[in-house]
């Protein structure tokens, strides 16, 4: 599958152990970079747009390095709630917080993709919907104390204990909840210089 | 957590290393049981309550080895598109086309759970929607040719390439379509004996 590709050396700028494994899922042969920018956008981006931008920032960052022959899968995700997002938090106090807010209520994760070649981008959004039961207190703090949310948006991995306990309802791609959304990403490499 | 249920011998009747795996993920201790059951029902009962009956069957079967502190965990998960049962299939002929009938269509996973105790019995049922890309023979070949649908209800696993390249939705838990309603569960779980 994707033999159309195998000219290409596929790169993925991610250190997200969660995002190497879903690429990994898709059963192509790739390389990571690890591209240091900071993850700041503008005060006027929103919603969809602050995950595409943050995207092609890590795209950017590393468009001087490019060959020929080099395809540079770049992404970034967010969760969305009532106009605010939340990002990977900084403290156990900040997370609890973000956790609160998440429980009982339907948050958007949103992906940001960039796939970049040489003299080509193709940038794209998938959005999924999840919606957390009501969290008791000795959860947050039993998740908190006994798993890493620190480098997670909005606090919580929804393949940890957390997500089995905690997500009753998701509307869209799961995986795309864990970092990647495997499936558009696949279909757009399939159509890639077709 | 699940605390109040210390004194409880909890016992997993599958198999299936899904559902081991995913029992886990809610952080529990329990030990397993192979139930051998016929997976076969009466004909007159439809959806829902097929996975149900299972489940239930698969209780019943194990009901006169439970002591008096055990708590028994079984579950049936089928596939149900169009009226009719997609079940594990018999050979690469049935499995292919099970996949070509699921492809570029929505289904329902439905799995049936029943909890039981020496004195108490509580079943119920959990649907998650599927939608499928279109999958052309190609992939429907690669995947058959190396991964292993033939222990899995509808020829597919979610957590599988096929499921990374050809789910473009869900819509419910995603646990539950890999076999085992996690959340519901810990819900039902959280409420015993209370």
């Amino acid at each position: 599958m994707l033999s159309h590709l195998k000219n290409y050396n596929i790169i993925l700028g991610s250190r997200s152990p969660r995002r190497q494994e879903l690429l990994s899922g898709l059963n192509i042969e790739f390389e990571t970079a690890i591209i240091d920018v900071e993850e700041t956008y503008p005060r006027e981006i929103v919603g969809v747009d602050i995950p595409m931008y943050l995207a092609e920032k890590k795209a950017n960052a590393y468009a001087k390095k490019l060959d020929e022959n080099d395809l540079l899968i770049t992404a970034d995700t967010i969760v969305w709630l009532e106009g605010k997002v939340y990002n990977k938090p900084k403290d156990k106090a900040e997370a609890t917080n973000m956790l609160k807010n998440l429980s009982g209520k339907t948050h958007q994760v949103i992906t940001g993709v960039s796939i970049s070649t040489k003299h080509k981008r193709k940038t794209f959004h998938v959005i999924s919907e999840v919606r957390f039961a009501r969290l008791t207190s000795q959860e947050i703090d039993f998740y908190l104390e006994n798993y890493s949310p620190y480098d997670k948006a909005g606090a919580y991995g929804v393949q940890e204990w957390i997500g089995y306990i905690g997500v009753e309802f998701i509307e869209g791609s799961y995986f795309n909840v864990m970092g990647l959304p495997v499936q558009r990403l696949y279909t757009e490499l399939k159509r890639w210089d077709k």
